[in-house]
Parts: structure tokens; sequence; C-alpha cells
């Protein structure tokens, strides 16, 4: 039986953003009115940077508000899109005179609630761009020529579009050009998961799926959706490579390439085994002579308590190495 | 059954070492020789500073090398002491010419190696001072009178020591004046901690003790030691209030005190946990009118991947939270 540490499992996601706003004070202000958390300092004539989306993924998104980052997050309750009433606050709340970005991963109800929220927005004479994020690779269906399907779900990528756009927006970028520099790093980045174990929602005493003991969960969603594939429960470093190499092949990454990588705990891995994957993830890279020119490792987005972890490939150039470079400060992220 | 991402039991602890050295080369550099890892550039000219122990402990210590905190940190196996030739090659590494301190979490292994290491260096015409970490409440022995007995455990509070010694020196403190802060957070620190689910050993299939559904394991020790007894399963706030009850007695807080708070996950514990009880300990001290002047929430100080978390509290004044506040840059602690 897995117990958790919540007091009830209808408050764990507000009482959660209590937590961060009490523990972070100059950082983050929780507006339980409007739900939203935002900058405790709201920023001042700069391009405005709003995400959400369901909860469940802490620290993301409310742990990435702060300077050099996002403006407000909007999230919704476990695994469940914010209302559009909530985006269309969130949005009107970022902006600062010189309109809004939207960073929204790939899932319906947020794709749509946030569309309706930059329409109303513009009721409000509220410019905005919406960056969608699909980097999810288990998800693509290019392969099978699925192009009206719902297309590939958005997962830890949204960190480094978030990141890079909250830097150009914080160097004085316009809306077009924070906007075009995160859906560069959307349209290139992918990210491939794995569970050894799912989560389990809080008040449950069970994981959401159940795996053997021989078992794990390749190309599964932050959602716990099941994943492409059942494969058999190996060595980190055999783990690391059914991640890397679906990403090489389909970022045609090869010797003389540089990649942004983000080895990403699900929730339940620990610090040990994150470092370990990433050094083989490194190493996988290195023998194909692709240069990891910088590396995030941590738990930044997760699935709860998802025992597992996936993988972001982000080519890299000068200039978005000094945007990713650019001082962050947040409760989940700061350099 | 618990499984993990490693590859071999024994090469656990080097490999996620040699991880951390991949993902932050501008950071940390490991010497696999001597068993340390190291700052990429070593400082110079500001006093040396030194700690370890045994691993599974994971970020500490090698994650808190860096600009403002650690010189040089010397990991041992799974919950075994660094040997004192590696601490000696620690310390004399640790020195830039102005003496080193030690900073040494109080189990006896630990600091056996580091009293040698302290009087080989001496040998080097190195000067050294070496720190006790002894916060662990649950193991204080003044009560029964015991005054021969091991003493107090370290436990989390080693992460508030190294990160104001790291900014005193990085300040030009002189020797003395580095361990005496390093000293005063030490002497006034304590942690109280509690599990869920005892800590798996890299590869055993079952975690080190068994704990019913019903109860939770009150003043367990990082290594997995069995705690002062047994409590029952019950909400956040209630475990929260178990741990910071008896720290508020014990340091004799009330209103108008002013305390670092480290809300710090075991290994095993999630964001969203984590974020839950940090806003407990806000409420429970806010209600004594204990003013929390600064939070540090996140996995820092594990017992592989246990399940539970452990609280810290340190009284500061405007003095040490300069120095908490001060830049610091290593793989895990940043700002």
């Amino acid at each position: 039986m897995k117990r958790q540490i919540i007091n009830d499992s209808g408050a764990a996601v507000t009482e959660a953003l209590e937590g961060m706003e009490l523990s972070f004070p100059d950082l983050v202000s929780y507006d339980t009115d409007r739900g939203l958390i935002r900058r405790a300092t709201p920023a001042r004539d700069k391009v405005g940077l709003v995400s959400g989306g369901g909860s469940g993924h802490e620290p993301l998104h409310a742990g990435f508000v702060g300077r050099g980052m996002l403006d407000v997050a909007v999230p919704g309750a476990v695994f469940a899109s914010p209302t559009a009433l909530q985006v269309h606050e969130g949005t009107l709340a970022a902006d600062s005179g010189r309109g809004v970005v939207q960073i929204v991963k790939n899932y319906t109800g947020d794709v749509l609630n946030f569309t309706i929220a930059g329409e109303l927005a513009g009721d409000h004479a509220v410019d905005t761009e919406m960056v969608l994020v699909d980097d999810d690779l288990a998800t693509d269906t290019d392969t099978d020529g699925d192009a009206d399907g719902p297309g590939r779900r958005g997962t830890a990528a949204v960190v480094a579009v978030e990141k890079i756009a909250g830097a150009r927006a914080e160097l004085g970028g316009s809306l077009t050009e924070v906007a075009d520099a995160a859906r560069r790093v959307a349209r290139t980045s992918r990210t491939m998961s794995l569970a050894l174990q799912a989560g389990t929602h809080p008040g449950e005493d069970r994981p959401a799926f159940d795996l053997a003991a021989d078992e794990v969960e390749l190309g599964v969603g932050i959602h716990g959706e099941r994943g492409i594939s059942r494969a058999r429960y190996a060595s980190a470093d055999e783990l690391s490579e059914m991640l890397v190499t679906p990403l090489v092949r389909d970022l045609g990454l090869g010797r003389g390439s540089a990649v942004l990588a983000i080895v990403n705990g699900l929730g339940g891995a620990y610090p040990l085994e994150l470092s370990i994957a990433a050094r083989a993830v490194h190493r996988l890279l290195g023998a194909q002579g692709i240069t990891v020119a910088r590396t995030l490792v941590g738990t930044y987005v997760t699935s709860l308590d998802m025992h597992g972890f996936s993988v972001t490939l982000t080519p890299v150039d000068a200039d978005l190495l000094k945007l990713w470079d650019a001082p962050v400060r947040t409760p989940a992220l700061n350099w």
C-alpha cells in the first residue's frame, strides 16, 4: 500500500500552492480567488509569460514563476485543465502592456481553454501569442499518417521553453521575438519517458496501473497514460538507451550536434538514480559525437509519485545557450 | 518489490558521481583516484571547506561543492565513512593556503577519520578546524544522562552549516571566523525526521525495514536507523506537528523567534508532498508567533529512496540571513 504525506486529497493542490507561497514569499504570490500563482513583484514593461495545465506535475508550473521565467501560472486540479476563466485571468495578470505569450502543453483541454483565453484577452486589448509544446516522441503520429490525431503530448520540454522564453522576455524581446524563441525550442525538442511504477493519486492507496516485476512502461505519459510498449526491466544504461536512441534518430542528431539534455525524475525517482541515468545519457550521446552543452538533472515535471524518468533533448547553438544561462530565480529553478 | 534505476549496486556511488561530473563539468570535477569531488575551478586565497561521509544521502555532499559552499567532498560507500586517507587527500585538496574547515556529521567513523586527517594535515602545515554537526534531536541523550554516549547524529542541518560556512569563507573570513560561523549554526540547529517507508539499498528488492500500514517511524536516521518510536500514520499536518513540536520545545522558540526552516525529503517523497508539509510547518510555527525567515524545501539529505521527510530549524538573525542569502552555485543548491 502506498501512503502519502497529504491532508485531504481534494485539497492537496491548493495546500501545496499555499506551501509554496509560504516558503517563497519573496518570489511568488498565490491568488486563491483567481486560482493563479504570480510573481510576488510583478514585472514591468516586458512581454508577459503565462503557462499552466493540470496539477500533479509539481514543481511545474508554479515552481517556475519568477524572474527570468514565468509571470503567472494557472494550475488546474490534478491532471485536469485549468478553466478558461482561470486562464483568462492569468493571461491578463501576466500583461504589463507588451502582450503575453501563452505556453501550452498539447492536451485538448489546455489548448481549448488557452485559445478561449487568448480570444478574450483581445477584447481587453491584450495581444497574445500561443506557443504549443508537443515534445513527447512516444505519441508522434507522423509515422502512421494520422495527421488529424491529437498530435504529440507536451511534457518536460516545457521547462526549456519556459526558461528560454523567460530569458528572451527579460532581455526586452518583443511579443513576436519571445514567441519565436519559445516556438523554436518547442519545435526542436523531443522527450521520451519510462516508468518502473505508476503514480498514485492523492488519497488512493494503489498506483494507477500495475507493472509486472520484469516490466517497465516505455513512452509513458505524465498523466499516467499507458506507454507505447512494455520493455524488460533492465540496467540504468539499457533503460537510458531505450529513451536516447529514438530521440537521436528523430532529431537527426550526429557527430557535431550540440544539445541541452534534461534528465527528469517523474516524482518517485531519487537523486542517486537520476545521476546514474544522467551518466548513461552523457555516455550514449558522447559515443556518437554529440556534445551535451548543458544538462539539467532533477525532478521538474512529474506524474505525482511515478517512479521513472524522462530524457529531453533540445538542439542548441550559442544564442540559445546564452538564453539558457541567463539568470533565473524561481522556487524550483535558480542560477 | 522495489526496483531501481541502477546498473551495478557496487558501482552505484561512483557512477552517480561520474554522472554529476558529466552533467555539471563547469562546477565539479571527480578525482576518481583520490575518491573526491572538488570544484572544477579551485578557489584561491580563501579558507577551504571539506565535508563528506557515507553515500546514499545524495545530493549531499558532492552536490554542494561549488562557489559559496564546499571546496571538496569526500564520499564513502553507501552508509560507510570515507577512509582516513581519502579525507586526508580531500583536506589537502581544499586548502588554498588559509587553512581548512572540516564539516563532519556526528558518526563514529566519520569523526575518527576526519580527526586523523586533521592531524595528518598538520604534518603538511595545513591548519584545520573540525566542526561537528549533531542536529538530530531524536538521538539527544541529555534527557537520560548518557553523557558518554555517541551523542546526537548529524543530519539535514549540515546543509545550513555548509551554506553559512561557505558564504563566510567566500567573504574572506579567517579560519577561526569560518569555523565559528559553522559551529554557531551546528550548535543551534535541530532536526526531526519520520519515515512512511524505509529506503531500499541498491540491488536489494525490499526496504531495510517494514512498517505496518498504520505506522510511521518517528525519529528515523538517515542510514535507515530505526526511530525512537512508532506513531500512527496521520495527516500531513499531524505528521508535521510530531516533528515541529519537539523542535520548538528543545530550541526554546517562542513569540518573536526567527528561524530558517529546512523541509527536506528523505528520497522518495515527491514535490507535492513536500510543499504540503512546508505549509504545515509554516502554519504550526506561525501560530506560535515564530517567524520563518527563510525556507528551503526539497530533497537535499536523503536516505536512499526512503519515503519521508525531516524538518530542521535554525534560529537566525540578520548576520546569518546575510550569509544564507549570499550567492551559491553548486549542482544541488543555487541562488
